[in-house]
């Protein structure tokens, strides 16, 4: 058999090369699109002028008035876009995303993307940057890339200033009876710097008078994509419903264990004022013009690595089909999303791509390993189908953690060069025995065209009747809910709960926090809490190590593994690769 | 005689009470204020509109092609605004800056402003924004006082990307030689915060291997606007000349004392294309629509205190009357801008207007004193002309400076409804005395009509021929760049170095820095370097504790005295009132 899965697809040759795309080539693709005004892809959204402020060439802000305005609007069908269990490369949720609009598009359809915005950290640090490539990006990536409108500047700037409050607090006596070694707020800065990680404040001055700098205490950053700010950003409903939110943060106990909020510290009008233009998501356009809202990046392993409410509260009243990505695989970024971003905005999702690659699935069958930044073994590129039907036990049980919700599930082949058809045929064959649509996309050379396929797929999908449901209630007590998860998801046989972690959940249920969804830190490469183990393992116990509260957000997070939550940098950073070059344009952002 | 110095203006009374404003009145004038579109205030520039890319409403990037397209133009009248010797509460140059911008536009001429940005965290902290105020405020005053286009995030992204790279540096075993005990470079964020004037980083892990956070190193954060890198930003001519700055930025020694340099570190590229944005300068308006170029804002005490280079150069082409700002009195900012801003610019000031209030002279007078943030000692609000004519030899002193670089100074006495007319007259014959014009300005409460007398006595200066000379040659060795300022400009009776400062001086010398001017960093509150030393004090001499050298931004800075390089919060942040009002709207930030 051929390698031949690649098509070539519907673009000149000029257009959309059928060789391999090098990250050269996305940044050529991306430095040579036209963009339209962005009132004009506004207008493609029936937004009014007076409801897009132009925030740089190519970039708007909408005004959350657009919520109220176009509330008696057609609702849009609500498509998420999640994945297997990824390889640390990643397998293009995001350029699957992208290419999927551009796809409706292309098949005569109305269609928007909400995706997240890319941290600076890890685009100067490892990964380059995050949105999307080849054929299916958002641009301006030099923008989007950097500091786009400066939201997460803001979220930083909003919680370092409660950080700053909460010393200065205590500096002043503690009225609020805070205690210095309970403090949990640390601060945050969009780097990869592994020696803030752990830092001591407050040196300086001995003697802790009032010309001190405040008590010296162990404290540390966290990169800002990890702040309970931007987790908060990205699940308000409104101005308003922020307000009341920042507010809630807990950012320490007292003596005998009483909360202390943001609002005792009279901290969170300031970072509402800090916030109120962040939260108005940010519009964008991919490379073929379809709208594009581009808002909010919190972390996927502590917190729910979905794009904003607001963003799909207004997607969902402008299009026809608006595509939502959600971080990580599906019993990560899907289970948060349905259970904790659709509880809070009241949307119900209408169908769900699942994306896949070969190459994923090869590893799932546990004879492979990749590294991130290193090429893939030269076995992994041999025609191997019985390895990917081995491997697709993962995919399989994340096909049925959509099912489980009462969501129609979508399979999306993203074709590499390397594939083999017989090697996606037996994806197909698995998706059928799932009950599972399945289409093949090469978007990221062929852009919209190359997604045609998997655009019919979805339009069918979400035509079937929803049936969308909860996967616990929010009477439920919080161990259940974890139990629910663990079992139910990501298929363990039940939890492990330690001592400290029983003792967090009862004093968070006493203090009132039961109702609360939980959003489960874990590991992103694997359905399990052991990175190592691929495919869908069983015969495991999820296990509980401590859990966290995220009041302002609105979850608690049981901590089941290692979390790092603020990277460093590698031997080569990639900022080391980024300058301008001799016109004054950057080089090096993919 | 009785307090008539405030006259009502030619406003109406609805517009420009002749009662004193409050901060309430100054963000209800904010507030009403009808922007015009930013293209229109750029087309009074001249600025085609592909040089103004709008950001937000009301707000535009300049861009820098603005420089070279708008060469030929004629070179605008480039009038400085300074100060005498300030009390802590300020006297008004912004405020002066903005009105008699809007003054010269009221009578007739076209004009514009150049000041700095305010910087987040005092607005945050102590002293409310800095955008001006009352009839002369630079709006829209929310987005200026919080993020405005992020220049400010973007200055603390590429200064910590720098300091992660440094680290990372170290933690890989210090390729350059770079020692961690001789690291110089620390970290900044935009935000008053004690608790990290010192601190240690790279706790964790013991042992240090590779799994540990980095050397555990003494280190600590200064607020954005003390960053190098605002210095350096606001120093640049061009991307170009951006990129060759960052690049020279010593960011510590090898431990034969070896500068290690940003480009070193292989960090000054991506610095650079974090700051591409950044260097365009921002475009806003006054509240009479005068054009407002808003950028930069380098500390006042360690850098240069004054806005951007190529927003002057844009500036000095666009219009008839460029007003330009610098920080502090005329001893701290002006020298700077004469010595370092137009020696890198090569723009030649017309004239310097030398802001004076009655209130800042009675306590030049030796006795009183103004604490900030309390209301002035009822004693200060006698007649009493004699103590003005006593503290004026500080606004003599700040006169002969002006003279001593060769341009015409013009006093601005800055009304306040408390002042009486026999005050201004004292002022009005000091100047006369030191052969200067004088003119009364009331634009707080009656905007540029209240700064027409003002206006006219600036053009008259302007039309003075030029006879701009430095202070120094770049050849002179630095020991006798700083005991020039000391005595000429300072009055003292010569420098006492310390053996520190000696050594610091010649390892830089040695090292090819030789060259640079000097940007002495001594306190504002006198022209000494004791802060309780009023008037114009003499038989002193200028200790030189240590040498620092900011090889990017292009100048080394003696430490004469201490320098507090990270705010505190007081015991009642402003932030604490800040907040948003029913309809969203920010409130507490005047």
């Amino acid at each position: 058999m051929t390698n031949t899965s690649h098509s070539p697809g519907q673009q000149d040759a000029d257009e959309g090369p059928a060789v391999p795309l090098t990250a050269q080539d996305s940044l050529g693709i991306s430095a040579r699109t036209q963009l339209r005004p962005i009132h004009d892809i506004g207008a493609e959204l029936g937004l009014d002028k007076d409801l897009i402020e132009p925030y740089g060439r190519g970039v708007g802000k909408v005004d959350l008035a657009a919520i109220d305005r176009l509330a008696d609007r057609p609702r849009a069908k609500y498509i998420l876009v999640t994945a297997i269990t990824p390889t640390p490369l990643g397998e293009g949720k995001t350029t699957t995303a992208v290419g999927l609009g551009q796809g409706l598009q292309q098949t005569g359809r109305r269609a928007a993307v909400a995706v997240r915005q890319p941290s600076l950290g890890p685009t100067l640090g490892i990964k380059g940057g995050g949105t999307g490539g080849g054929w299916s990006q958002v641009v301006p990536m030099e923008r989007l890339n950097l500091h786009l409108t400066g939201d997460l500047h803001a979220v930083t700037a909003a919680h370092n200033q409660l950080a700053a409050m909460v010393d200065n607090h205590l500096h002043r006596g503690s009225p609020s009876g805070l205690q210095p070694e309970r403090v949990t707020w640390r601060r945050v800065m969009d780097v990869n710097d592994r020696s803030l990680r752990q830092i001591i404040t407050g040196m300086g001055p001995a003697g802790g008078g009032p010309s001190s700098n405040g008590p010296v205490r162990q404290s540390g950053f966290d990169i800002t994509a990890a702040s309970e700010v931007m987790a908060t950003l990205s699940l308000a409903r409104s101005l308003e419903d922020l307000r009341s939110r920042l507010g809630r943060i807990v950012v320490g106990t007292t003596g005998d264990g009483k909360p202390v909020t943001a609002e005792d510290i009279k901290a969170a009008g300031a970072m509402t004022v800090l916030l109120r233009e962040a939260l108005q998501p940010n519009l964008l356009q991919t490379v073929e013009h379809t709208p594009a809202l581009v808002h909010c990046g919190p972390f996927g392993n502590i917190a729910t690595g979905n794009s904003s409410v607001v963003a799909d509260l207004i997607g969902a009243r402008t299009t026809d089909y608006l595509i939502t990505e959600a971080g990580f695989a599906a019993d990560m970024g899907a289970e948060r999303f349905f259970n904790i971003k659709c509880r809070v905005s009241g949307l119900e999702p209408d169908a769900a791509v699942v994306v896949t690659t070969v190459r994923a699935l090869k590893v799932h069958s546990g004879h492979h390993r990749v590294v991130a930044g290193k090429s893939l073994p030269e076995r992994m590129r041999e025609e191997n189908p019985e390895e990917v039907r081995t491997g697709a036990e993962n995919l399989r049980a994340q096909l049925r953690i959509i099912r489980r919700h009462g969501v129609t599930p979508v399979v999306a082949i993203n074709a590499f060069p390397t594939d083999f058809t017989s090697e996606h045929e037996v994806i197909a064959q698995v998706a059928a025995e799932e009950g599972a649509r399945c289409a093949v996309s090469t978007h990221f050379s062929d852009g919209g065209a190359g997604a045609a396929e998997l655009a019919e797929a979805v339009a069918e999908a979400a035509e079937e009747p929803g049936r969308f449901r909860f996967l616990y209630s929010d009477e439920a007590p919080l161990i259940e809910k974890i139990e629910t998860i663990a079992t139910e998801i990501y298929g363990a046989d039940g939890v492990e709960v330690s001592p400290t972690a029983a003792k967090d959940l009862a004093s968070f249920t006493e203090a009132g926090y039961g109702r609360l969804p939980v959003c489960v830190a874990k590991t992103h490469l694997s359905m399990s809490a052991d990175p190592k183990l691929v495919g869908a393992p069983t015969g495991w116990r999820l296990p509980v190590r401590e859990v966290r509260l995220s009041a302002g957000a609105g979850f608690v997070y049981p901590i089941c593994g290692t979390m790092q939550t603020m990277p460093g940098l590698g031997a080569s950073p990639a900022a080391e690769n980024i300058d301008i070059d001799d016109d004054g344009r950057p080089v090096g952002l993919f």
